[in-house]
Formats: structure tokens, C-alpha cells, sequence
């Protein structure tokens, strides 16, 4: 099996998120990942790379855009 | 060995685009793919989804602005 692990590239660490994945699909600027169980998790992140020899999915959250109440 | 196929997603199949994948970073509005082999190629696309226990990394196409000369 081929499944990956999808990490959360924080400042000095990156931080485990979802073991097994197997199917990633973007979807406007969150991530939906399935893992070999077909759980799901969906995250407001973008993949910042894939190292798939290493069984590796590098995530990045996106900025929040700051809601100003008027 | 874990590495993908790359395929481009057009409109009625999924061309090859690069075989035995180790690594992509998407940068900008391209991505850069590694092959095992430490073979490079860059693409104006994104990732669409990605399924790994069926080796598959499907790239959609960024669709070009289009340049209008004054």
C-alpha cells in the first residue's frame, strides 16, 4: 500500500495530522483527505509539497482573512 | 518504492504527463515534479486530487491569462 502521512509544516516542527492517507482533493482553499479507511478530514490548508518515497504529504495552513465587524 | 503518475486531466481523459513521481512543490501557479530518478518538470497546473493506492496524481491545467498587446 502506498498511503502517505499528511503532515502540518509549523514554524520549526512539522506536526503529524492523518496518518494513511489516500485520496487529497483540493476544494476552494480547503484540503479534503481520505485515508485507507475512508475517513475523512478536511482542513483549511494547501499541500506544500509531497514526498511520496517518504510517504510524506507537507501541509500549510492558509492565512485566515481577519473579519472586521462593522 | 511509493512514487505516482502524473496525468493531466483534459476534458474527456487523463494524458500521461510524467511516470515514478517522488516529489512535487507547488510554487506560484506551477508545480514542480521530481521523478525517482531526479528528473525534473515544471507545469503551469495545479493538483486536482490526488489517489496514491492507485499511484495517481491528477493535475488540472491553470488556465493562462490571456495577454492583450496596446
Amino acid at each position: 500500500m502506498c498511503e502517505a502521512h499528511a503532515y502540518l509544516r509549523l514554524d520549526d516542527e512539522d506536526e503529524l495530522f492523518f496518518e494513511n492517507v489516500d485520496r487529497v482533493e483540493p476544494q476552494d482553499d480547503c484540503l479534503v483527505l481520505e485515508n485507507i479507511f475512508g475517513q475523512r478530514k478536511i482542513i483549511k490548508a494547501r499541500i506544500k509539497e509531497l514526498a511520496l518515497v517518504d510517504h510524506k504529504i507537507i501541509l500549510e495552513k492558509v492565512e485566515q482573512e481577519k473579519k472586521i465587524n462593522n
